[in-house]
């Protein structure tokens, strides 16, 4: 089955708006079996519009999923198009109608004409109620090419998609089965993870493949299998998965949808501890991102941010003396950090951070990306030194997932 | 001139990378006055790529932009294709292969051949140098159109547009003038602006646009002028500035690539003022929005994030009488807070943010999204109350673009 993309909007094409529709369809239709062939980015033109449907349908795609130009005001011209590229007449729908009217009655909003307006669809399309939105999705086919015409707004889109079109199009259509699993690391990079896993890889089959998806400080590791019979494909998947985990053991944190604070999160409401943070190089991005996890109230207690060092001396009680001996990027320092911290938040827990982020202050001794961390944990108090690349932010980032990964092999280890 | 982008990877069509060049480019062509029709998003396939420039040379495009399909490994083949398309060989080209070595020089490593490779071009092609990388950008014409093919990696891909093609570009051919302002404001909605500057924009003649781009907390405000005369055009633009400033003055903060937290890391630079946060909602995001700016530290002391009432209490001073009265999201509380912050850092400025993010939490008299914050400035403690909407990112980072736009205010003032 393969399928093109058709994504309506001027705003795509000046660049005022980036085109993630198309990649979260293309990640999703690649999940199903669904081969993305094209992505038309197109602006809200008659002839444009006739022209790559008539493409599309030359091209013998399965599949040609449209978004966009579906609003209510004169520039969407989507549905007149539509419509007219299958010589189909628009008709009310009540079932949209209704839909239309339930959700201006939410907001308490009196429905206007041009809102009923959309609840007009090709008289021989097979309609998709959206339940995110007005604009309903609507199925239609020339030879033997389905067009799926679709609102543009992204959480509508994606309702439609997941809940709509894409269970339907499982039902009616033969897709192969596809699995897939994908391994978080943290702390190894692309190649190193190549390496160890070097001989798995030159033995996989043609029909399971491997993606690295690399970002600041992790590696995501994806394994894909295609096939006829998914319990097949997803044995020898999880069979992979058993083969891969011991080998990079120290470096997973978790797979599929994981998310490395919420993990560390409900480590430490399982184990009812709590943490505070002492900041310097991270400068209470460690806190936030602890309180990004609905929830996190009943764990982190808070934290100093020590940016300056007569902050460091004067509230956490770090020593003058080792501050000029050794400077604030250093193992004595980051200890008295922590030390000072948990003495006052009284938290089970408690981690320090201090760091050359850059541009400026690095020196031969302590060159940029230098990152010293104590975690105080069960009366003892770890530290480490990491060398953490360049760039200011990516510095900062790299040194939040090292602490929050770091902690979470603690508590998992203490479990 | 119009044009349209080329986006060869598959890596676009299954979803793992976002198609951030085309909006990037789509962005600047429309500055340069080239009208971006057509976003092709293909894969690295010989007849994809075949169909899609034979496409753009039927449609008489101008100029086709082609980014991908560059790199030295085998799926690459954009190149090979490119040279066919035009029954042009490929060859040595000296300049880049002396690119090539200097780049592998710098970082230490051996040329192989497959580098050596990337010097390769096609014999009537026009070659730029691409300082950030090893491939160059190629420029080759059939009919009346011009085909650019250059890397996909996004700052190879930007260098080679900023420094090389478009100056070509620009010296020529008759491209129209254009001058753009963007004013950026905060703490009003797209929807008030509209309604305070409707008599403007109704009488704005058709050469002249104004776009509202929003997110959390802000709306830019982007005037764009066409014309021949790029004097008379900028004097248009900047007299409807001198229209629109005064009736939003509250909100605009700076214009065009201002940054909210550089200008009050400026601000306070300038009049030699130091800053301490006492965060509660934004546990932390204040600190390390202000220190995200290099040169951060000689203006941010620090910050104590007091998530739990226990440390507002005990490191802040908060009276836990007035937390039981008022509850911590009350102007009592944050008063208290920034009090406490301002005692222990000794800083000319103190601000102190609490409020309900939800989900869960808010109540009927103190909703999510409610919000209190404290500044100390000279002496004397201000507070006010916002709310601030839903969703518990979205309420933070409005509470971040509230405070930091109102520290603004009062700097200024101040000056």
């Amino acid at each position: 089955m393969k399928a093109a993309i058709v994504s309506i909007g001027d705003e795509l094409l000046i660049g005022q708006t980036v085109n993630t529709n198309a990649s979260w369809m293309g990640k999703k239709l690649t999940d199903y079996g669904i081969k993305v062939e094209r992505v038309f980015t197109i602006p809200d033109m008659e002839n444009a519009i006739v022209d790559t449907f008539n493409f599309c349908v030359d091209s013998k795609f399965d599949f040609v999923f449209i978004t966009g130009g579906l609003g209510p005001t004169k520039d969407d011209i989507t549905k007149k198009v539509f419509a007219n590229f299958f010589n189909s007449e628009l008709i009310y729908n009540n079932e949209v109608l209704q839909n239309v009217q339930r959700i201006f009655k939410a907001y308490n909003r009196e429905v206007k004409s041009v809102n009923v307006d959309q609840a007009l669809v090709p008289k021989e399309a097979k309609v998709f109620i959206n339940q995110k939105g007005t604009a309903p999705a609507m199925w239609m086919q020339k030879n033997n090419t389905v067009f799926i015409s679709m609102p543009g707004v992204p959480k509508e889109m994606e309702y439609l998609m997941e809940c709509e079109v894409l269970p339907y199009i499982q039902n009616n259509y033969q897709l192969p089965s596809i699995y897939r699993k994908t391994l978080l690391t943290q702390g190894i990079g692309e190649s190193f993870i190549a390496e160890i896993i070097e001989h798995i890889e030159d033995a996989l089959p043609p029909h399971i493949k491997l993606a690295y998806l690399p970002s600041a400080g992790m590696v995501k590791l994806r394994i894909s299998a295609f096939g006829k019979d998914i319990f097949e494909i997803k044995n020898e998947v999880d069979e992979l998965f058993n083969q891969i985990t011991p080998l990079l053991k120290d470096y997973i944190y978790g797979w599929d949808e994981d998310v490395l604070e919420e993990i560390v999160v409900n480590l430490l409401k399982d184990n009812g501890l709590s943490i505070a943070f002492a900041e310097s190089l991270t400068s209470g991005y460690l806190a936030k991102s602890i309180a990004t996890i609905p929830g996190a109230s009943t764990v982190l207690k808070g934290g100093v941010v020590a940016y300056q060092n007569t902050i460091k001396v004067d509230v956490l009680g770090v020593s003058k003396k080792n501050i000029d001996e050794h400077t604030a990027v250093s193992e004595q320092v980051v200890r008295e950090m922590v030390f000072g911290v948990q003495k006052i938040m009284q938290s089970d827990i408690a981690v320090a951070t201090s760091g050359i982020a850059g541009p400026d202050g690095g020196t031969n001794e302590i060159p940029v990306g230098t990152v010293w961390v104590a975690i105080y944990f069960k009366g003892e108090i770890l530290t480490q030194k990491f060398n953490l690349g360049e760039g200011r932010e990516a510095i900062v980032l790299r040194t939040l997932r090292t602490v929050l990964n770091w902690l979470r092999k603690l508590l998992e280890k203490s479990n």
